[in-house]
């Protein structure tokens, strides 16, 4: 078990990397103070069809009431309805100030039950299990929410969970699609802040679908660090960490165009991430190598951009990014790998790079 | 125009008190940095036909975008339905990161645009503009939220707003039982942390319908400053905070067992203080003077509990209170005028305190 720490101004937080940590969750929430007086797990039916029965067995040590509670699965079920059944159920079974959430299954689970918990009696504490790839990106950072059908992660608040509990093993079960997703966030790590880990991962990763466990461990800690990093010196996103959404104003758009769970996060994200290269060279005047990078994402099969869609609706949508002020598109760009930054650009530039960008890149 | 600064972990900001404030928004909004980009004036219906049209003009000088949303009157109206469409209204008319919304009216106003800031966009800034004499409590300290059918105020965030203007002319047109329900909380103010204050109340004021303008002044000055010396000790309720709830434990019971809007907040803390200084009395084996202070409230018309109400009924929504940890109630209760502490109670010695003081209270 390795542990990594997240520094944030309003808390401190182990991410606790290793296996079969599920079996062994008592002793770990022994360790908050004040002592646990309910447990409420929040999961999805996929999840909880192959874990819950495990986390109740395991939390039974703490002699306190543990109830659960299983949302459809799917990102599309950030919705209003499953938060305000959650919060209902919470109500119901009694829980206090003191009670403990605890989020068992990938982003969306994360998202829903710390918004939950951040918004129950004004916030109790919550824990994240992460079980995706995808999750490594979510579960660190405090950033919940749930979807609203005018945007994606729309209505949320910052909320530090007490502790990240990251078991490896959960991601044996986790199918290729759900694989690659996460991975995008991976590379996306890579690319804003560490060239290094960038060239690890082009020569070290070839095949998703048979990523061995001590590669799995190491690009995870990378990806959590770099996170962790980005997270500590700026919690609420007042400036830095704007740069964690590289690939995500277009890959956002794409996603809330399709229809929420049409597409997967990292493939939308990586979509957003060949686009904002080929913007960052033609913006930068610079060479980040667009076309290397594209061919090396597509050999994952990362997909294109749907054929339904089109650069003004794109626009449209990615004006109503959380980013964008005044209705003017914030991108986050390259200069270098490694080396990210934040670019207001026109409308105008957008259409004809999102137009030229969609010639090369649409979906046949 | 006199100032108060409210200073918390998280912020600082101003309490502006004086008069006509309405017609002189722009210049104060003006000092917000970044620049305001847009403006949502959230209202109900009886203070938005008022006041609106006044805020609108007054907010011309801003130069942006100035949107109104008028949700239906009555604390019972703070309700999932009314956040959710006023989320939906801010979304549809674009509002970002750097939008403002402004409460224009009493405390469910402000509890609910201020938790619809909070969680916006994970949170925008927000400013008051308290219409009330009750709102005088809720519009500082930063607690929002909405109800939930199972329990008052059990959804919501802790969201500091960036100003609070309190306009004193607002109160001109506010209607004698409101007038009421406020005062509770100026009473409230004074039992807990000022003996002084308490006995200036019961010297000055003996007619709640015609409370001089410089007495009405010092009086919210008096009550805003308990607050704000609370709130900078304990910003988010871990500790000290608590005992601004005295009064409303039963208080709150009595409200959600009589269906929000029934019965004033005001009127639901006067009852729920009367039991709180006899349950004083009875615990602490001190002399408050239970029956002079009680007879003080019922010269004010503050009413006596509702006749369909029980003592088992009233215990049991006592026990869903946020303060309850493992069920078990805890009380704020008074070793002496100006000096509160925070005990649990057992559950029989609640009920038989219930039904003691129901003996006495409760409405022939």
């Amino acid at each position: 078990m390795e542990t990594l720490h997240v520094q944030t101004d309003t808390k401190q937080y182990p991410v606790l990397i290793g296996n079969k940590i599920i079996t062994d969750l008592s002793p770990l929430i022994e360790e908050l103070k004040p002592a646990v007086t309910s447990v409420l797990i929040l999961s999805d039916e996929t999840v909880g069809a192959l874990y819950m029965d495990k986390a109740v067995e395991s939390l039974k040590g703490l002699n306190q009431p543990v109830h659960t509670f299983v949302v459809p699965g799917g990102d599309g079920e950030k919705s209003f309805s499953n938060y305000y059944n959650s919060l209902t159920f919470a109500l119901e079974k009694g829980l206090d100030r003191n009670s403990l959430i605890v989020a068992l299954g990938g982003g969306m689970i994360g998202d829903l039950a710390g918004f939950v918990a951040g918004t129950y009696m004004r916030g109790i504490r919550f824990i994240q299990l992460p079980t995706t790839l995808l999750a490594h990106d979510s579960a660190v950072g405090g950033k919940t929410g749930i979807n609203h059908p005018l945007g994606k992660n729309m209505v949320g608040v910052f909320h530090q969970p007490e502790a990240v509990f990251y078991s490896i093993d959960f991601l044996d079960s986790l199918p290729l699609p759900e694989i690659r997703s996460g991975f995008a966030e991976v590379i996306k790590h890579a690319l804003i802040q560490d060239e290094e880990f960038y060239d690890y991962l082009k020569g070290e990763i070839s095949d998703l679908s048979d990523i061995p466990p001590e590669k799995l461990s190491y690009i995870l800690k990378k990806g959590i660090s770099i996170k962790a990093k980005v997270v500590s010196q700026d919690e609420k996103e007042k400036g830095l960490r704007a740069i964690l959404n590289f690939g995500h104003t277009l890959g956002h758009a794409i996603e809330s165009e399709s229809g929420y769970g049409t597409i997967s996060h990292g493939d939308a994200v990586a979509i957003g991430m060949r686009f904002a290269l080929q913007l960052s060279e033609e913006l930068g005047d610079t060479n980040l190598h667009y076309k290397e990078i594209s061919n090396w994402l597509k050999h994952f099969n990362y997909p294109s951009v749907p054929s339904k869609l089109d650069a003004e609706r794109l626009l449209g949508a990615m004006k109503r990014d959380k980013k964008s002020t005044s209705g003017r598109v914030k991108m986050v760009l390259l200069e270098a790998i490694g080396q990210p930054y934040v670019k207001e650009v026109e409308d105008c530039t957008l259409l004809n790079a999102l137009k030229k960008f969609l010639m090369t890149d649409k979906e046949k």
